[in-house]
């Protein structure tokens, strides 16, 4: 830690801050500077509750921490990356992974042709919401347990794995029950009940990233997971708000490389809910192939315009088939630099 | 509606846009312009699902709602201001109402002797966090049961109503046993499952604006409460996350006349996480009063230094009588435009 | 400064970072940490300069600064207030200022009546855009300097002193030849060449921050002014751009405060162009007062549905009258408390 | 033109709006809703002016254009890619563009040496910075008129194009007679006194998105170039300012495929300036090649730790070619997908 005092704090403060230092288990290492004080702290303890406490003492101006606030997550826990292994696929492994599928679970009919057609076009992951957060009450809430069956049977029909949406606490046995990768979406990045649940679900878990979560904060909920005792996390950008109103959110494209320096975990690139607009999608899925995502999830649905959620979005099947069929050349080349890592490392 | 079709959207195009209105029970009122066509859209139905289908449909650009997304919080819908009466408070009437208290209940000692500190100097309301929503799995995680019990303990004995934040559906009721108004956290805003909920609570409702909403999904979220049974409902601008990183938050006063002009539910501010830094409380507390908020509520500590949370914005038991005194003047202000407003009504 | 360095940096590494402080004129301190290595930096020197260098320096992670950026503008260069003095108004001093009129200045008769009646309700400086920064090409660009002119004719005939716009630095000598305070508009706010000729040219300055600009860089800006040797500047918070769509832009309330413990130069808050909407500047404006700003500065059009640009958030005359009105009382309060900080100082 | 007015406006508020519609010579189309009145309107005339007098008439809630507010540089203006010839490149054409080099001169022997350096590596174009804005006051501001002279050295040497920034209207003349390409800053992206001159220039001109501008905004800042006489304009996007401190900015890698639907007008991608760091500027690249950008800026110096600006997001010309190298897959692919849309067009 590193405490800035205010300029020219007494010399009653900063000693008062040194005692209080040692309170909380830490060494005062050295003290810098003449009119604007700082001090180095060193040792272990509660950082947080250190550092808060410090900055409502008098005279201080600053508590910062130096070291980061994450654990397990972090590439100097583990440097390999983590590879999450659910139905065929690998996430985090040798493969750029595609979930796709619709929004919204909707029939029978839409969700067994959807499957049937992404698996045949490249896909290995089905997607589909079953229990749906919708800014409006008045809006279709899903198909909740229902959905969640007519998944399990195209799961059967196709080899697809799951990953489905649970939004609450109180679900998370009975969509884990369904379920191979369970998505926390972005609304509920910080509903820390339901972090907590998801450290003992017994299934991978996709974490999206909060509208104006910083990079930090998607991996302190993170860490939460793994701390409860589930380590087979992946990460997911899937676009931040910011004032440019021309695609539905910012695609923070930046955030792939640098989750990739912070965390062995999966990252994952959300084109659909970054832009918001079909034919910004397949632009936006090569570049999240190029920036080195362990892999996407892409909306796709029959008949976009008659899907109850999110159809301006949504891929055609025609479309899907045509983007993953553009980013072959693209994926060769990510393979190639995959292979290159693991020969390096 | 108002639909927009791209620049030199078919014939064709516009012909089967306006046979999808008609599938909606929809009526086209009339279509306006040459190189760039609009469809003027009249009746009653089931709008966003028209809107998202229609905006997924080829040649149209953009589908826009011109009537509210929200009925029973807006101020159509009831035209004088909603009052919720707890305990010797009334939100929303003819009195600023101050809610005050630390982040979190710490002790027993700690909660009584803020409870008699604030409710001397002119607080209705105590707050205290028997729950506590932190970003790191390693900070402290609050007092839960025991933190309620404390905080009835304090009601009793000083007569305060009590507000405390719940974070899962699956605590509502325990919550709800304690607390005279429930408290609903910025990260939880569109926690969809818990707002669904608190409509069965049997207990007003304060919703903080979450750190990137807007004030139409802020109004959307309480549109869930009020829709699921529960009309007890103010809201609270507790500043929101910008790239201003002077303070915590940007505390976006003009939230406050938005929402007077747009709802009948009573607004609170929070001026303590709005700006994070105790000096700067005062000033952002008279602002609030000045602008026409129903209420505030600051955090308060018996000795900011060592709480467990949030000690750099709260204020001192001494600092906290001192503002509350330099608020006389403003208060009567307030109380002289609340009359002026009854007798213009 | 503080130099930290990545984890498991080389002591090379580290040797190296600690020779190149050395080159710079500075001295190393004090290092800090085992695992994660932090050294403590003093002396005076080009401190961007340096810590530019160190953050391109391999094994370094963040070079940061403890001591501001800004030096003339800082409140620990001058205690008290800098009070400026235009025409029979002081800002920075004993009396709210109110700064009223047009957008624009579109004819001789519009400024005249304006003039007069803004007086008459209580601003002592007039405001009018003769040069407008419009955002389209094809928008009314202003009178230029027959608007000039106007001014200084309804200057003439109300005793009111002039703000007005000035957008390039070879404009400055020709708008400061007619007006009384120099206004640099948010979009200019970091035109470097205009804030280095408006340190000569004899006249003070209003500088509006930035639509994105961070209240440092505001101070930043005005150091540039006072560096090149004009130190009669004046700040101003007109919103700032966010995700918040219901206002033009969002009011930064809490930037008074934080500039007043920065800085010793006066703030002037615009309610006008934060909100966009005529119905939200009284509120606004009640808040300014109350937040302790030294003053505001408002439009007001005869005619707003007439105006040629921001009609829609001029109040007219008599809003305006009964703005000012109603501000009365929130005014006295507003001396009372500069009255005691002058005691207490 | 869309004018929705409030609910439960008058009819006598209906009927004015209408016929100040006819006073700016457009003709009312329609009126659509009964509680809640919409007018379309139809007809040539000057919109915003008719705008904004509407949004500030009584009984109007909001008016909106349809059309869009730039012509010129509209892809319904011009169907083709404008292409744009410096020196032995094209932009906008069959090749991807790259432009390196330092962010400032600084002296012969690193501009010489960057220089044949990038030259050797691929790239077609020379940047670096002769008159350089700076936050600060104190920091360096360029080499100015003597940087310029380097520049052109470098390119007699190289053939490379030279790509420097002009800050002021004053400088452009200056600047002209030695680059191939003027470059507007972020900062000045809304100098509309610069954006002027440059319409007269002759020479081509890059305009790089400001901090906070939308993409609506960049297209109007263009538009005025183009209407005030000079159509070589090509676009930047540098990063916005967002809530995300990771990053040096938030690259909005979406911002490219949005205006290659917008504009006719090339689209380049400064990975550098969008994210601050060296070590994710190759990342970033790979995903401007892919996403379909024009090409990219890229800071290069031969010692980053000795820049005297930007070092930390420099790549070292031993790094420089190896992401060049690395690009070649990217390329090739970008290359293929750039002859499919000339045949399909």
């Amino acid at each position: 830690m590193i405490i800035s005092m205010r300029p020219h704090a007494t010399k009653q403060e900063v000693d008062y801050v040194c005692e209080r230092i040692g309170e909380f288990g830490y060494k005062v290492h050295s003290i810098v500077g003449e009119e604007r004080v700082v001090i180095g702290v060193v040792g272990v303890g509660d950082v947080t509750q250190c550092l808060e406490s410090l900055e409502a003492t008098p005279g201080v101006e600053k508590a910062m921490r130096i070291s980061a606030p994450y654990k397990f997550v972090s590439k100097e826990f583990r440097q390999d990356r983590t590879r999450i292994r659910v139905g065929r696929a690998e996430i985090g492994g040798d493969s750029f992974i595609t979930m796709a599928g619709p929004c919204s679970v909707e029939s029978e009919k839409q969700i067994m042709e959807t499957a049937e057609a992404v698996a045949e076009a490249g896909a290995t992951i089905l997607r589909g919401g079953a229990f749906k957060p919708r800014t409006s009450p008045y809006d279709f809430q899903g198909m909740e347990g229902a959905g969640l069956k007519l998944l399990a049977k195209a799961r059967e029909a196709t080899g697809l794995a799951i990953v489905t949406e649970v939004m609450s606490d109180s679900d998370v046995d009975l969509v884990a029950e369904y379920a191979d990768i369970l998505q926390i979406g972005a609304r509920n990045m910080q509903n820390f009940a339901l972090l907590k649940k998801l450290g003992r679900c017994g299934r991978p878990v996709m974490l999206k990233r909060g509208l104006s979560a910083t990079i930090k904060e998607l991996l302190m909920s993170a860490e939460y997971v793994v701390a409860h005792g589930n380590s087979d996390v992946m990460l997911c950008e899937r676009g931040i708000r910011t004032f440019e109103t021309a695609t539905r959110n910012t695609c923070d494209i930046s955030a792939v490389p640098v989750l990739n320096e912070l965390t062995h975990l999966p990252v994952i690139l959300d084109p659909s809910h970054a832009v918001g607009k079909r034919s910004l999608v397949p632009p936006i899925a090569r570049a999240a192939v190029a920036v080195g995502a362990d892999g996407m999830i892409v909306e796709v649905h029959p008949c976009p315009e008659k899907a109850v959620s999110d159809g301006a979005q949504s891929l055609t099947i025609e479309g899907f088939r045509k983007m993953m069929h553009e980013l072959e050349g693209y994926i060769a080349l990510w393979k190639e630099s995959r292979q290159e890592e693991l020969v390096l490392a």
